[in-house]
């Protein structure tokens, strides 16, 4: 009998999960909706539980801030999150229990990434970032051929880039910050600046440019701090054809030939690419987590 | 006989190099003025061949830019330095050819950072950042216990962070990008802003809070792009008593709690350090470099 693995994309609205082995193979998959953790991880517990017999590990990947530190005591618990009741969750300890097989769990970028690095647009790289821009922004990846951890996890929408209030007196979104990254090009930013969501918005509006110069500010950025093989960029804001072109000139704008290296200078449409499993990989991410627990 | 290695710390200005086998094992140094590449070179040459017989390697660290990949046909070689006649120098093989040894070479600041993993701030570390203020702004470190190399090499000096000319009318002194990191926090941008070099401006000047601003501005893009353990900030900048607690409290601010973790809430001040080798990191950690080509 083929082994199999379970894959969880746990997300703020909604879990994703299947049972498989790749994007070619996979075996049952099921949407439950996030509601209360009770609710939602015993539905997720129920759906594996047809499929106990030949599983040989769970990954998830999971909103957070979550604990991604294996050898730490809260592992795999979403952690300090603001969704009401989700806040010092035990996700991955309550499936591993209940189904008494191993569970990883990481974050969804850093999942996604391992997705892209397994089947998608990260192949053969040991050093790339997979960002995510939609509700929020997320960011995440691997360097040295691991993923990134260190401290906690790296928190990529958050970083502070330069906001004229002058040309954009929007003073963002962000609880936190105001306006970092995500407080400037998230979805909900986009919709609150200009009174209507991204996807309402016409091509020629100039939400775009601003859009594509903050994500461009946002990547330089993360080019000069981790000079990453590829840039990947997801989320559904990405989904505006033209968007990824119009951050690809930006960014080589900003760099302004500082970094001479051939891949941006002359292939900048492979350095920064939209991910090949495209809203796949996050699930496929987590299969492949999995994989690499019994590997 | 004890197996020394040979340090070099090749610098715009001075070559220093050292034999030995640590901090409490330096056999020889010297300090060589940078002058023409055959002339610097040649000089470092005749200082290691006095100790030829027991020199198992040499590491050095670099000025760039420069090609750190040993897969890469000009691996070792500084690439495209503005420093007239050093474009395109091989330095690690012109050294290691007339020695007959293994030769390392990675930039400045990735082996000081090996030289605080080894000895200093960063022992027991597998993710931390090591930044270098002065002349420019530099920054490398490890990440998963490997030290960042990907793409190219971190330019982390390099980021754009807010920069409000209202305040700070200086427009930034970077050749390349104007107001980024290195542009508006260097010492020549301190000294062309103030029309004083820094060791000049007193400590109630207002130059030192808004030195503190722009430095925690990098510092917290870092830490939320990378999640490093530890920040280790040297260079002649950061010679100024109260700095770093300044960049600290700035660091604080700006990350307003996001990341909730008790080394930055609770142990700021060993979160964000100087150096413990302080000035002897790059020697020392070119040492190191030699070391671990061997092992």
């Amino acid at each position: 009998m083929t082994m199999l693995y379970g894959g969880i994309e746990a997300g703020g609205t909604k879990f994703l999960c299947a049972v498989g082995t790749g994007p070619d193979d996979l075996r049952a998959e099921a949407r439950i909706p996030t509601t209360t953790p009770d609710e939602t991880i015993g539905q997720a517990i129920a759906f594996f539980q047809e499929h106990a017999e030949s599983l040989a590990a769970i990954g998830i990947g999971s909103f957070g801030p979550l604990d991604p530190n294996p050898a730490s005591s809260t592992y795999g618990h979403i952690t300090t999150t603001p969704k009401p009741g989700w806040a010092n969750t035990d996700l991955a300890g309550q499936i591993g229990r209940a189904l008494d097989i191993p569970v990883r769990l990481d974050t969804d970028v850093n999942v996604a990434a391992l997705g892209e690095h397994r089947w998608g647009a990260a192949q053969g790289l040991d050093t790339f970032i997979y960002l995510t821009v939609g509700t929020g922004i997320g960011g995440g990846g691997m360097v040295n051929g691991r993923l990134m951890h260190g401290l906690v996890h790296p928190e990529m929408g958050h970083v502070r880039i330069p906001h004229d209030p002058r040309s954009d007196p929007y003073p963002g979104s962000c609880p936190y910050h105001d306006d970092c990254l995500e407080g400037l090009a998230s979805a909900p930013a986009i919709e609150k600046r200009w009174g209507h969501p991204p996807e309402a918005l016409p091509a020629d509006h100039p939400a775009w440019a601003l859009e594509a110069r903050y994500l461009a500010l946002g990547v330089v950025n993360f080019i000069c701090t981790l000079s990453p093989q590829r840039v990947i960029i997801g989320g559904g804001v990405m989904k505006r054809s033209g968007l990824i072109a119009l951050v690809r000139q930006n960014v080589q704008q900003l760099l302004n030939d500082y970094v001479q290296a051939p891949a941006i200078r002359e292939g900048i449409d492979n350095y920064i690419t939209l991910p090949n499993l495209g809203q796949r990989a996050g699930l496929l991410g987590a299969i492949a987590l999995a994989q690499q627990s019994i590997e």
